[in-house]
């Protein structure tokens, strides 16, 4: 099987992950690569260590040169996937890496993001239970934020499992990767070196209400979220420190870890450390894997969890290639590293 | 006046910290500078930025060669200081950048360090309510740790209001100088550059018991502080997000607001940041300054505070100097500086 | 005395870190804050380090706002100098931290910048021969480049002792402040981070020109410059690597020195190291040193000299500042830290 | 065909690289992990990114334990192998990443190591001249030094064609995982970052002879080489800047290229970025690539090179992998990856 694919928005940060991991796919022939503003230009200018493609010359990112490719995977800026989904056949699977279609409310989309909702798509965190059967065979997928992706990991056992209270405090701490490549004065090199600093406080980010769906769905009732990130001087990974208090505060930390392990047995891309040792974002990089340790804080009565990712392998690019395996039926890991980059 | 100073442990991060601002303070004169292993070597090993101290050698760390100084700056490992500060005159200012005098209780003492308790010294945190008044004129005072410094101010004044519930979580993003010069494998630059990792999860930092000491004097009633620190890739600097629910649901940010700026008001190193900016810690980076932000998570019902400070200096020898210019009458600001340097 | 100073450009790296020195200096009053696009903002959005200054509001660069100063510091893009510069009285001090009047040659402007020459201003780096004396009552002065700084005080006194050839190789690594606050891709965080890069390879960088004209001066003839600058992930700081071929292959490392010695004896910014300790910029964050250290490669005969300095500071702002000391009979030192701040 | 594999000094960074590479190889198999002092402990606690072999212990490293295998790769302190390697049999292929058989004199192997020389091995740098042919059906390798690979292939075709004069000047940038997991003041990371600095200055680097041989054998004659390392913060990357004068002053940057151009067509791994556009370290990041580029100094006469490349990785593991690969008759490719991991 050789499955045909395009990546639109190949000159960004997202669009680059997946040209790094679908170039060692095994199944994967590379076709259009195309771009807003770069349109017209080397993809070596952009991506200089996609050695292989530096030679390819991004096409615009029209329903034209999309069509006629097995898989086409959307990073583009939030607002531009609906249309150019619409114009592409019903049986092209379409991997959005964008946020259009991960909510699943059409007032939360206009609350958070503005104007009208495109519609929900299966959402592609196969981890989360009932996720997988939804992405077997799905023709259209929603790639999960990168903040959701380690945030939900972390808390919806210990929810699922009714250990914690559904009031979830999160602090995570991101790479600059993770805004892209905008051209704003606080990502500059300059900037960002030797400072950590903290924005979308007070649960103004983005993420909040899917980070919250994500935790609602597996709780069956609403769960409180109260979330702020932290911007690090690092170019990739995210560390979500996450906890709850516990609903019996008789809880330990051995009851809890039983529900994670339960949680994700057989799972893949899932680590959970031995105990003791907790997880750093650099054993994730490049890959597919989430490292996860959890304990009790027993004088606080809490659920503390902690998860790293690598928020453009497992937090964009990687879930979405993983997406992509399971849609057309390949073995879900294809293709994807489980060992990271260290130091 | 002049005072004349020695530092114990001059060849470490803080002592290197207390001389770059005892250097630029006017009413200083540098005596003894000594060491533990280091003794014998030239200063400017150790500490090539101090270029005007850098060929003074260490001696050692003994009561004769820190005797007749004006004030004693002890910035040794935690265990170290009774003893030495016992044999140095009760005339003499003893400023303890170490953890053995911060501890009112002697229980939680040997929880968390082991051994005995040294006893409990004036606590050298001005912004604390009744905390200035303890520290003009003492002869003994014990310096705050990093987290406890940048967290307690952080949550004092909503607890001190009665404006949030006594159970706050915290999550500190710290650089690496705040373990010290410590040769530990997860220490080195390949290991902290590119990776975030969380450490001292569920309430085991030591600091713990020391922010909930902070707190519960606020408060008059005992805090809950469910505290995680994460290490990330820079030097200097601690960005603490820290959170607790409304004790009124209906509290807005603004009420929130006004508590700080009361609680805050003349307060020469705490900038409250104009609303909708939030701090980075490179703004602090070589400032006593506190910079400072707090708001409300309207779903979540949670005030939101971040502060950011400089750990080696507002978070240990920049509150040391200030505490040094209390207890010697001189005017609290002298020496330090408001101004970080960045980028 | 006082001296009333204004900055033009205040919203950027030169003219923040001119603030932070000058807020530091105790002749200074500071008057009027300018900047371009940035005018009518507060100075606190862009440089939330200086707090005293916070609440300022930036002014439009125009000779009407900057008038009336005893001192005035373009912090300006090349080009822009000149004809403020014209507008201001004679009798104001006017001090250039761009390139418009650093060349003597109108032939070297025009290959390098382009267009027609604003003409050259004494030049100010104190240190090198002659300079010092130009810039005592000057009222204009041109601020040299970062590069041209630590390398020229690098290479002279060997040059003009008539110790190597005049044919010298350099290569600088620098932090990405040097290239000021411009949006641009390869200056991202997440490009940044994590790489090193040339750039202005093979003698086509502008401060080439600059470098070869201070390296000619010292030596009587044609100095042969072959400069390659390198990009590294650090906010400030420049380690210039230079060598270049003994004239006597017999000369050995203690001649070199003392030639070292001799030029720089007295010299309140230049360190020379002690023998076997080398440079690291660290060591001169955020200072006015210029920390240097020399050696003879036994094999290949060739002189190779170290030196380190911070961009922003003896490569910017602290020769500026240094020099309007010089120009207005201050103390040549008043108000520039000759300690790091580290680490 | 499969071949089980076994490498000494698992625990470090270089041993670390290997099993990620050798992990990711389709015919290998990982057989004996060995240590020294960390003996005994889980490989996950010193390589947590190594996921699939956490929790593999650590055996000694004897020849009992390294025997038995087809291809053993030792990443130990130099002085270990000989020894080792001497103890296991002739047939099986032996990979040294240490220094032990890199030099072919043993007056300086003395000079520059000390003490008895090992005795020379095929030289694992298959991009020389002449070198493929000595490693296919090789059973001992000695892998290059980071710096030697990085500088002498971006150096010996423009000394092979007698293109420039044989005196080089290299300065050599680095990032810090090249040290190893040493536990020394210099490589902590509060020291590193933020910092600059040079090392090894005036051809007293151990790398020095080792470049020397690889150009002087490039050449036909000695080639004089000046030499400087210098120490960034990063963890993984070497930036080389190179320059030699022209054999030929009227020599032009068509030329120097065609050069390079013709030696490395059909190299697998080296890769001539497009005029104008130069190398970065992070393109080559955890990939076997060298980037490279040439340029001519107009006005210095000299050739400019310049390369990147991942230090652990080509730079190193890469390296030996690359070498196991032809040693053995597989496809000189497998395994390697060349694409790098950006941003």
């Amino acid at each position: 099987m050789v499955v045909r694919i395009a990546v639109a928005g190949a000159s960004g940060y997202a669009g680059g992950e997946l040209l790094r991991l679908l170039l060692a796919h095994p199944d994967v022939e590379i076709g259009a690569l195309t771009a807003g503003g770069n349109a017209g230009t080397r993809l070596g200018e952009h991506q200089p260590h996609l050695a292989p493609l530096a030679d390819r010359v991004l096409a615009e990112s029209t329903p034209e040169i999309l069509a006629g490719h097995d898989a086409v995977f959307l990073a583009l800026p939030h607002g531009k996937s609906a249309e150019l989904a619409a114009a592409l056949g019903e049986d092209t699977l379409v991997i959005d890496c964008g946020a259009d279609h991960r909510l699943t409310d059409a007032d939360a989309w206009d609350r958070w993001y503005g104007g009208e909702h495109a519609g929900h798509w299966p959402y592609g965190l196969p981890e989360l239970p009932g996720a997988r059967e939804s992405l077997v065979g799905a023709r259209r997928v929603a790639v999960p934020g990168c903040y959701p992706t380690g945030t939900s990991l972390a808390l919806f056992p210990a929810l699922a499992a009714g250990l914690v209270e559904s009031d979830v405090v999160i602090t995570a701490v991101t790479g600059t990767s993770g805004a892209g490549k905008s051209l704003k004065p606080h990502l500059l090199g300059a900037e960002v070196m030797g400072s950590l600093s903290a924005y979308g406080v007070g649960g103004s980010h983005r993420h909040t209400p899917e980070i919250a769906q994500n935790l609602t769905a597996a709780t069956g009732s609403p769960v409180s979220v109260s979330f702020t990130p932290v911007l690090a001087p690092l170019p990739r990974g995210i560390l979500a420190s996450c906890s709850a208090p516990l609903a019996d505060p008789a809880t330990d930390a051995a009851t809890i870890r039983q529900a994670y392990e339960k949680a994700y047995a057989g799972e893949p891309f899932v680590r959970i450390l031995p105990e003791g040792q907790w997880p750093t974002t650099a054993q994730t990089l490049g890959s597919n894997l989430v490292a996860l340790q959890v304990t009790v804080d027993p004088d606080a009565r809490r659920l503390v969890a902690v998860s790293a990712i690598d928020n453009l392998t497992k937090g964009t690019a990687g879930g979405a290639v993983q997406c992509m395996n399971l849609a057309l039926g390949l073995p879900e890991t294809t293709g994807l590293p489980t060992t990271g980059v260290a130091p």
